[in-house]
């Protein structure tokens, strides 16, 4: 027999016997696992420890109505998730985010924690699971292979939601400052190279607009990530599942969440592809990509002071350099940069693990919402502080942006209309050979007259659609 | 003075001149374009060919319209245009699929051919642009940086609904099987191990299932390209394009080509970005990413023929070993998981592409493109080439997959909810120790009767959602 | 006039004032850049910590020695630094892992930790810079883009170092297993379909060499890595450092770290160019797909108990399933192959953040450290529960094995340079349709006769190079 | 029985019959393979068809030296490949590159049309393989999985060679231009702020230098590539093949291919381990990413020509736009990040391709094959052009550089270590706020005398390592 150390209770399962912290309520299929899985040294993400407690209770309660649950039992086990949910006993979910398994020992980790929780409420000792089992009575009705999808998929949602809000702030910021620099006339660049103008309004119009359609995106990964498979139990079949309860689990935990969800139409295919989480990733990196554009757009615009581009200057954040004094960097940017790369890099890892299911299972879903997470997490704490601490104070000299567009040779393309488009090169090079303006050179050669010049090159009706070559109809 | 080889005539760009062979449609700009980009050594995708030539198409009618293309000029541009559509001169398109200047090669290559085809209809001698310009007429109102995005999703939408048709005969086939395998009960496995019971038609429905949430996604990405930027010229302000023409091209360009083009609500903005194209590779992606889990399934159900889980027979479509006689391998799967991974790279690139490009424009449509391209046309040939060299054709067994489920552990999950999870726990250890089964084992130990533990073992109840337990709840 | 808060201390920088804690060792620029970037949540890496406080050791040193720094000053640094390195004041490290400006935050932070404990040490108050100053001491003839990537790399090299030594273990354990199994026969398989035969033991020696070829390529990493920039300063020209301690810089610091480290030849390059992260991160990408490969296959054969490949048995670790009693599953196996696709996901990162450098800096590193220590780390972890609580503990039943090799088709192949290729396929089919054995079909045919027949079925014999065939030529 | 089309002959494989084209070298399985995989619309590559042939002439040399081989079979087959190697028959294989099956179908086909040719020597009918058989003679002693993966890095060792020379090339260049342009003193940039100054060919030295270590990697990859496991037969235990035959052969191949090849020591490992294609991808993937930094920086120098940066002109090797006249754009660089994209995306292919092998084979080689030809011809073509068009010919204005210095703020941190960091950080935000020059602004306030100012800000000096800052301690 076992001598039990002092302040350790004993705990048994399939494989054996472990001794368990007596204050525990986490038990031995935990324990196991924490000892299993050492690999990451970070904590489960809390949103998915609530979401996972927020599936409990929702079976618990819709097992009661199915009579599969006595309302003692449900009662005690109801009480045990509200006091998690209440934000406390997280430390007792001891496995590392990435773990194998499809999330058995978190799901064991999360019926262990409540059915101690339970216990405790009605009187009894911990690990005393005649009271309430962690697997007979929490997991009833369910598997690690409904619940960890589902748990996952509302944390995913929130954090969907929140990004969401904050990219909608930054949306509105970027309207604001297309506003405000909607008559700022400047220099268009393509490929890097001068080509017309525009209106630096217009360019955070556009920053604006793309990431609308993101927005866009989101509301459809969110919609992809709302369909669960909780009541498919282990592989899809439903077994072990009282058949009312199949029907009401989903409504019930929607009720319990605030969130619209649904049941797989197909829980076999809801069990084994991850494909929406694969299609939830791919948008946050079409989202990152765009960010990092025009993330790159403002460390572009804003390079200088003096031997840069220097057409928008950025708010000074921080000292930008331990040797070089005075510089500062775009530091906010390059931070957008980084989460961006990573978000990119974090969609392959998650490709290859939607891809590696198999048969009725996809094993790897700790890996893809550890990643997920972590995108989501990022994107919002960067685009936050691009915001906050960037789009917000950018500033720009009206006059300085204008006189670039004049002495620019990109203006000829207004006038190739009317002299062609070989007579514009040969001018063109000629402008930048001698440094004449184009205005001087055309004129000197008597190809337009001054006021109709005056009218072409009106730098603020080049930058409207069609304004300028509306004429060239008239005059046809 | 330059003297000219036999066979050559000479043209002139603000570089200087060049010769070019007499009998050449194609000019100086896709000849230097030709010499600088010495890539890939394959040719320009046919489809991009055929719908750039659209474009140029839709333009000089557009064009012509508002009375900035004569008559004269806009049909021999149309004659033209419809010579190359018809299939001929797709030699003079000479440049390389992966060049630099986003696509401006090939958009002058097109201008080229079309300007010398028109000049040769008017009777002119070819080289002779001052009867129909590359540029001032053939390209009036355009810019690379509309022409070439917008030819690109033309072409790209073609080869989306033709993978879309393809994906559907598929989706057809798998449910077919489904059917025909809608009672051969078998072994389902989570993380390769037995688990419980479940039918073969259900795993080949599982697997119409996702691929039918991708063709929705599919739908999802030729509505985003269905957005163009024509009209938007050189920088999405519409310099030098008429505003009639903005207007009406569109709507042209889709009569034309028979698609449902609309265009952009901000031509800045969509001249810019191109993450419609990376959500398009995306939806690829994940498209891949199922198929290639399909494929793996089916590899492993059918390894074998003695040693391995052998539940299916692939057709044998040729000799599987140069060494190994009578080997049979499971070629057409394997070919598609390569597709797969190639689509899943092809992503990582145009992720890399779409987060560069730069103020103004994207110059990097043309790996993009290239890229897109090849996902496409590779997973076309590898569903059909997996469904009519391999799923048309899989056969398998009733009887011996019945005798495996008959035969193992599995079927203990069932009683869990009558004798509770960890007496079940023991029961599976002693009868996969012992080999005695697990139907034996539970009688012996007199944990339930005869007649109600047939009741519950029934294997094609235990695959239907909620049957089994539906009398958890009557007996409770 | 600011009227600063009790318990605040206020400090300046070219932004203006801020108040700090007054019991805070970090000062007003970390404290900026916590604000700026909240991006991960997670502290920055302890190695790292660790590494740039040597960095400023080495540093004052030999700044002193060249007398830009008095001894009373080195004197203090040096005790500040010894004092971080005994583990303590990690919690005043409050810069996001993930930062914008190439770790000048980072380095900003550790320059006032130092400065602030040196003071201390010299008995002035907290925050007075007249007594050690962070940027003139501290950060002496350094700049954050010699000083960060310097420190970046040592800390690298003892991951690695720890990861090398991590793999030899495991490498050890695979041989030990090649020579338990040495003699036991089994199937081998190529595309999951029978082939010949092969021992187990083989098959394990194969995955001890594959990583040993890992711990080759781990060497040409940590020696890429070894080539540090320290001395070149801001750019790389070395501006304001002394030369005498340009030259004796890095020699201190391998005298302070125990690491073999060389200056780069070319500091400018040094600089701008982080290539040997990616060359390291593709290293681990390299080890982690052959792991992954590994895993893959002890999951194939493990496949089981009762309806799948079942060679050989992996220790049950933990319970596998809530739903399903006796269950166990290759969780060992399956976390390993999550932690390479996350490496195989953040070589992609860290590809494009290197790609992303530009002119004399790549401003990226941070988000490169990132995931590097995350790779590495992971790693390591991974293999130690590989080793620890799957490798070591296999076992398999040689009898099972090798009955399955007797009533295989595969064993044909030995025949075919004897009866010919075609022959061969015939007695393949027919043996597999039929069920009649190889050995029985051939003698029945009279295409051999029993002894010669036992000589070339000798199944020990197949799995060694070239012993079966030898007598081919013998005969010939 | 058939009735044969006229102008076909019939063959047979264990599948059954097929009518091929009477003139047609190849034979069934090529065939069947054409059927099964009509994938990507290429051809297979020139290179690989080459490396195939010289295995297996190399085999039949060492097959009839140990006498599996007649000397007539062996004259005949040596003179079919011969033939093949002439660069003749190209046409007749005809299977995709990407196709399943780990190459078998491939190496069938080459087994097919040397058998054919061979016949053909011989006097016989194509088709009549009683006198060559395409298995038990062409492949005698082999297996697709020995021979293919054999001639897969014969064919890569090349292009790998030819790449280094290339590099070479581009290397030499970049020298040249850092000689010519070692005294142009310009602006340095960090985060593409400005910093403090560098000379022009100091970056070209740069990145000449980072090069350079991918030549040295490029050597690794080939190393690794040159092991090779023919010998090994189907799983590496050599069966059918004679002991003799298996320590000649690839000393035979080495002659004949005029390679330094290597056998693997572990022929198992050496056949399902493909961590060399994945180690020799990460080494074109990291040149890559050098490549395209390059080519980034050379384009953000070239930005202009009027309101960009503006450091350097690329020579103009096309017109830029088909709608601004005159326009250049920095096309050549443009194509390398392209390429560069590619090669990084086609690592992560390659290692997925990897990561998926299974037991005693990794079936994916022909994906792994086909991305990494396209990686090192793709770059190959694109440093070519990078060279010739665009590094040769840049041009720089030595006194627009320097001027630009002048007048920059980045001059202040030479100062820093006489005033102090603080001063400095003073003097700078002064200096860009009122325009008044840095050295002013200095002497004004008293700061140093104009003499030791001089000294400092010699800009020569400020980019030579540790000149400047070695007065400090003289003066200290």
């Amino acid at each position: 027999m076992m001598i039990v150390k002092k302040g350790f209770r004993v705990e048994y399962d399939s494989i054996g016997e472990l001794e368990v912290e007596k204050e525990a309520y986490y038990g031995v299929n935990a324990l196991r696992a924490n000892h299993n899985f050492q690999i990451t040294g970070y904590k489960m993400d809390k949103g998915l420890i609530k979401a996972i407690v927020e599936v409990k209770k929702a079976c618990a309660l819709t097992n009661n109505e199915v009579d599969l649950l006595s309302d003692k039992k449900m009662e005690a086990i109801v009480a045990a998730c509200d006091k998690i949910l209440a934000g406390d006993y997280m430390d007792q979910f001891i496995t590392d985010p990435i773990q194998g398994g499809a999330g058995t020992s978190f799901n064991m980790n999360a019926n262990e924690v409540i059915a101690n929780l339970a216990i405790e409420y009605l009187g009894g000792e911990l690990g005393d699971y005649s009271i309430i089992h962690p697997n007979d009575d929490v997991n009833c009705g369910q598997s690690t292979n409904d619940v960890i999808p589902s748990a996952g998929k509302i944390a995913l949602i929130r954090y969907f939601l929140e990004l969401y809000e904050e990219t909608c702030f930054l949306v509105d910021s970027l309207i604001y400052k297309s506003k405000e620099f909607d008559d700022y006339i400047k220099m268009g660049r393509t490929q890097l190279q001068d080509a017309i103008p525009i209106r630096l309004g217009q360019e955070f119009e556009a920053y604006a607009t793309v990431l609308t359609r993101d927005l866009k995106r989101f509301n459809a990964a969110i919609d992809s990530l709302s369909s669960i498979n909780l009541g498919g139990t282990a592989i899809g079949t439903g077994l072990n599942a009282n058949v009312t309860y199949v029907k009401n689990i989903v409504p019930k935990l929607s009720e319990i969440t605030g969130l619209d969800l649904k049941q797989n139409e197909n829980l076999i295919d809801g069990t084994q592809n991850l494909d929406s989480f694969l299609f939830a990733s791919s948008v946050l990196k079409t989202f990152a990509a765009s960010l990092s554009k025009i993330s790159n757009d403002l460390r572009l615009l804003s390079s200088g002071p003096k031997a840069g581009i220097s057409e928008i200057q950025l708010p000074a954040k921080q000292a930008g350099s331990s040797i070089m004094p005075g510089k500062v960097n775009p530091v906010i940017p390059e931070v957008v940069n980084q989460v961006a790369f990573s978000v990119i890099g974090n969609d392959t890892t998650i490709s290859m693990a939607v891809e590696s299911g198999q048969l009725e299972l996809n094993a790897f879903e700790p890996i893809i919402f550890y990643k997920l997470f972590e995108s989501l997490k990022t994107l919002q704490g960067a685009i936050h502080t691009l915001r906050v601490n960037c789009i917000d104070g950018i500033t720009a000299d009206k006059k300085k942006l204008e006189q670039k567009v004049e002495n620019s040779i990109g203006i000829i393309t207004a006038l190739a209309p009317y002299i062609g488009y070989q007579k514009s090169s040969q001018i063109a090079k000629k402008s930048l050979k001698t440094n004449i303006p184009i205005r001087k050179l055309v004129l000197e050669e008597g190809l337009m007259n001054e006021d109709h010049l005056d009218r072409i090159l009106d730098l603020y009706k080049m930058t409207v659609p069609g304004i300028v070559a509306e004429e060239l109809t008239e005059g046809a």
